[in-house]
């Protein structure tokens, strides 16, 4: 299993492994969409309380071993609740995403916001 | 592009995508590790936010086309603020999955979460 | 300190009392009102966090002293970063739940909504 | 009513407004703790919203009347659903205030906090 990573994993990896952790405890009856994105918001908050108040430069924290593990570990929690809400659905993340990339492509239109200007004025 | 879909895109398609986003519009300065889990977690709630007071069935929302789209794009946004992280950290999220899901077998060891008991006693 | 409760305690009150402690501290420096919100959004997480995928009754909650305690820690919590947001910008809360109130009499005003309808049609 | 400030307005007050206008719409049946909880988390995401990835001053933001009083809104938000909250579970806010003030004296002691410095060694 180590031998995989982001460049050689598509995303139908991770709806099966979070599919079959839920499916082996008999969890599915608690995985509610409403349920789910309730649990993702609270692990999105423990996310963001590992970098508060302080401001830390990127290679600050990436030197800091234990505060990146930390960060490594709230993301893939934050993840697994987003793979358990698209499984719940039936919904497919990719095409989620180019789609939603479209309208953010409109939105914030590169002839506009060329410059690291990153507000409408 | 319209045959992209989960079984067939890795995670570092999504890197490349918001890099590339993020890098066009000179956005890099504020895409710190802090800003980030900020945004993250304000999508989070907005996703949230989609689902609040009334219990409705996965068949129910999945009927509601409008409300499945907005639940996609929002789910996008996490996704994609996820994936700014990712990036800006230099991380592996396959790698911190596996890493996660390990520790998530031992946590909630199947010898004792097998009844659809969700809560250790 | 032991007779106040509700009933007789204005807002002015924990102002004073969350400046005090801040300040003896020397924690203005960071109450900036961007770090202020970012950490209130992660104790309202921590706050969710507790309630999470199981359905308890209120009674339920109530007679569950050490949830109880928990939830009455998490909320004060949620207030006092509240309370220090306020403090930093200087606003006046009691004006600002009222105004905040009026807007609401009319988005959802009584006519509309007087039978336990939530949602607009 | 205009003369109600944070002075003269006791945590009372705004427990009986929330309740009445709670009441009134017959939205009991959905001010569960764990639909609040949820709901108050949302709200703390919008207001966080108001102050994503662009540092401003104190001064500046109280200068823009326009951010000060979307902030001012969304600050009355997270008060309503926290009081809705404290209101579901018969809870006294400040009782909750104190005790967690006493626990924070405790955690962050003045003999060792009291040069700016935020955090534990």
């Amino acid at each position: 299993m180590d031998d995989l990573n982001d460049l050689n994993t598509s995303i139908s990896y991770f709806k099966e492994q979070v599919d079959n952790f839920v499916e082996k405890r008999g969890w599915n009856q608690y995985h509610t969409p409403k349920n789910l994105v309730q649990a993702l918001n609270c692990e999105a908050g423990e996310l963001s309380q590992l970098l508060l108040f302080k401001e830390r430069s990127t290679d600050e924290i990436i030197k800091d071993k234990n505060l990146l593990n930390n960060i490594a570990d709230e993301s893939a929690d934050v993840f697994i609740y987003l793979i358990s809400l698209i499984n719940a659905l039936g919904l497919d993340l990719t095409t989620s995403f180019i789609r939603k990339m479209e309208k953010n492509e409109e939105k914030y239109h590169i002839s506009e916001f060329n410059n690291g200007i990153y507000f409408k004025k």
